[in-house]
């Protein structure tokens, strides 16, 4: 790996705005033609503009030049083939939750907001299928599943759209045992840069047919189309649910415990680390008093027998690491104060330090190297004088560092910026990625060629270029 | 849907060998150059040649050039630097047990054998996964891996290579519980079309970090690149197995049996169909004495009590839909018995007929359309005159048909045809996929366009341009 002190950032290199070109009298054109043919439901308004960049980090917000929220497919394809005409820049936003400035307009252009194409279209019990348009949330669709039996498992935390988490490759904390939105995004509609209609993938469990083509929208950041209908798997609700707690002696035995229960086969639907900072939080915030020790949260889903006896199983392998204070519940309001302290981990992180604000970011690592990741991960944090709680989806890997900066204090900002650096090394130098599930945007770019090397990185350009030669489509997220 | 008989063939409409153009001279030329490099193990031997083009199928075999065994990426890349300057075709070679044409060599060129890069680089039991060469087969991972206490679940019925494997996305029978290749496969090394080496994926479970080209190589059946290393998942070798048959009144009783398993989230491993026809072969072939009716054959993993629970489960569903003669058994010999039917399959069709060969195709189908399109094919085989039995990997709704035909008999390969032709109609109509699990290959190029619709074949085919401008890469496969 390049040590950070000499890292250098080929975002640094790029002339701003350099590809996609649009002049301004070309983009003043492109705006007209989309007024007349939207007329007034094209705003302009500097609030409404605001309110459709990004706001969620420290990322210094990028508003586009207006925003429209299509109505249709087909209004999604007429606006698109406007921008195309004028290589105006479309900007797709969902609920605006993705955290590394998908939604911010460096380049200016139309924002589409999905948020009017919420429509469930099509509910198939048998085949346990769901076929949506992009602006439904993911909580929205488990209420209207509800009567089903049936649910959609990816939770990000965030109430995000499904078309966006569709579009960043969101996991989150089921994914250790469902999946990502890999896995569960069955056939896309998407709009192409020049406004053709796309269908790919289906309603068949499985398909030999040529490329792959929705699992290539899918993480591609609007950068290559925009996706307009979504069919995802769903899967029959749980019988039964086990949710349990855990506090291990250090790092090291709450990793192993958690590579034994996946090599055993144990199919835990949920299982989050926190580190001793982060429960201290937990305990402050939530009114808990939880030993401050490295915590797994654990839950299985399942007929009850299958469920208590692998409760057991987890039971017996996580007290051999060392684990105490192992409890478990299956009523849910007893498993709701279990989860109690995971669920309030981001508020109890900002109550550490009252006034300031979090800045999220993400890596992953193999399993095996997650221990030592995190463990250098809070030393790191000690030397450098940051405030941060870690909290992991430790059955992928996956873990998320929360630095606390009050809003003004450049000075840390710079600081917890060269963290993330150092983060992204170390993840990267142990085989790992440099976000397991916040994708790319505007800020991860300058560590994907260090990740995927040059030329899976001009392969990725070829392929952009292909399909978007005029780059119109989310420009400046993911390629550099 | 077009009706069969009004079906346009959009491959009658492409003149052979338009795109490759390598001319005759310019062919001599490279294959000259590579001889020069590489002396004799450049084999233009009549007899290797022969051996290393299509032969599973009824598929006219089309020989290559020349065959070559390159021992490592380095000789992979030199190879494919050399095809690409002369414009030669470059068509890869795993064990040669694809069912498409996928190994043909219609525009000539130099097939390479990955036999000889089959070394297993490197185990990760803490990470569960495994880095092979190409050239690995699948039974001679699990062989490597048994003492670890993990296992490689893909199993397509031929001993197929694993690098084979992942260029057509396939699947089989363990697919309902653990996934296909395209979830196997968790990172790769490829030599694209102008011979640079590009790695994509890695160790870490997930990942959000650009465009997904693990996913868009594997499936592409060669044409995008040559994968040269496979980082797979592994999964813990299950503690308990039980495995089981039943045989039910009517296919839809037996389709209605799968589909509530997999609604009530019971964690099937395998879940086979077998028709009528098809017991009554293997009761011919193997001595058995089943029940000519149509037969599910079962299998569940994991621990003592989960399985003994889940097999009740099963059994209680299973004769609420009218299952009768259901048996069950956990130790492996009893296991083998029950399973002794679907493992002769292919045998036990070929003996309905002495001296016949079979031709099999693959379809797949939304699961709650699959009672019905197996039951409409069966009319259809009969109609027609066809021998054939029917065996399906009934969880996910993909279906083989098995016809029977004399060699030498040209009006009953005609029929056959035009027989799959229709079937594949059918399951396209009902939103399925005319390949589950076999590929596109030569043969069904002709119905890609019918299933993806003009656009999705033509960002396909913008992708193919833009990695292979030359079209050398495995010409003539997926794309007309």
């Amino acid at each position: 790996m390049t040590p950070t002190d000499t890292l250098t950032d080929p975002l640094a290199q790029i002339p701003a705005g350099a590809s996609a070109a649009a002049d301004a009298t070309a983009r003043a054109e492109g705006l007209a033609a989309l007024q007349a043919a939207f007329g007034p439901r094209l705003s302009r308004q500097a609030a409404v503009r605001a309110q459709h960049c990004h706001t969620v980090n420290w990322i210094p917000p990028e508003p586009p030049d207006a925003v429209i929220c299509p109505r249709s497919t087909a209004e999604v394809a007429r606006i698109v083939e406007i921008c195309a005409a004028h290589r105006l820049p479309v900007i797709p936003f969902g609920a605006g939750s993705s955290l590394e400035g998908h939604v911010n307009a460096p380049r200016g252009g139309v924002c589409l907001s999905l948020r009017e194409m919420d429509r469930i279209l099509e509910i198939s019990p048998a085949d346990m299928s769901v076929v949506i348009q992009p602006g439904v949330t993911r909580s929205r669709l488990n209420e209207e599943l509800r009567a089903t039996g049936l649910f959609f498992p990816i939770d990000p935390g965030a109430d995000a759209t499904l078309g966006g988490m569709a579009a960043t490759r969101a996991s989150g904390t089921n994914a250790v045992r469902y999946g990502t939105m890999r896995d569960m995004v069955m056939g896309i509609e998407a709009v192409l840069p020049d406004g053709r209609v796309m269908r790919a993938g289906g309603a068949a469990r499985k398909s030999s047919a040529g490329y792959d083509l929705t699992r290539l929208l899918v993480g591609s950041e609007g950068t290559l189309g925009i996706l307009t209908e979504l069919r995802l798997r769903l899967f029959g609700q749980p019988e039964a649910v086990a949710a349990g707690i855990a506090a291990f002696p250090d790092l090291e035995s709450a990793c192993n415990a958690v590579i034994l229960t996946i090599q055993m086969g144990l199919p835990v639907a949920r299982i989050e680390l926190m580190d001793e900072m982060q429960i201290r939080a937990c305990n402050a915030y939530s009114g808990l008093s939880l030993a401050e020790r490295p915590t797994l949260v654990f839950e299985f889903h399942g007929s009850p027998a299958a469920v208590a006896d692998e409760v057991a199983q987890f039971r017996a392998l996580a007290e051999e690491m060392g684990a105490t204070g192992v409890e478990h519940a299956t009523d849910p309001d007893s498993r709701q104060r279990l989860w109690k302290a995971r669920h309030d981990a981001h508020w109890a992180n900002l109550a550490l330090r009252p006034g300031a604000r979090n800045m999220t970011t993400d890596v992953c690592v193999p399993i095996s190297r997650l221990a030592d990741c995190v463990a250098r991960t809070q030393e790191d944090l000690r030397a450098s004088g940051i405030t941060a709680t870690i909290v992991g989806h430790v059955g992928d890997g996956n873990f998320h560092v929360l630095p606390l900066f009050d809003p003004g204090d450049a000075a840390m900002l710079g600081r917890i910026k060269a963290f993330v650096h150092r983060l992204v090394d170390r993840a990267q130098a142990m085989g790992g990625t440099c976000t397991g599930e916040h994708g790319i945007g505007q800020e991860k770019r300058r560590y994907l060629e260090a990740e995927t090397g040059a030329v899976a990185l001009s392969a990725m350009a070829a392929i952009k270029r292909a399909l978007d030669p005029h780059d119109i489509m989310n420009p400046g997220k993911i390629l550099p």
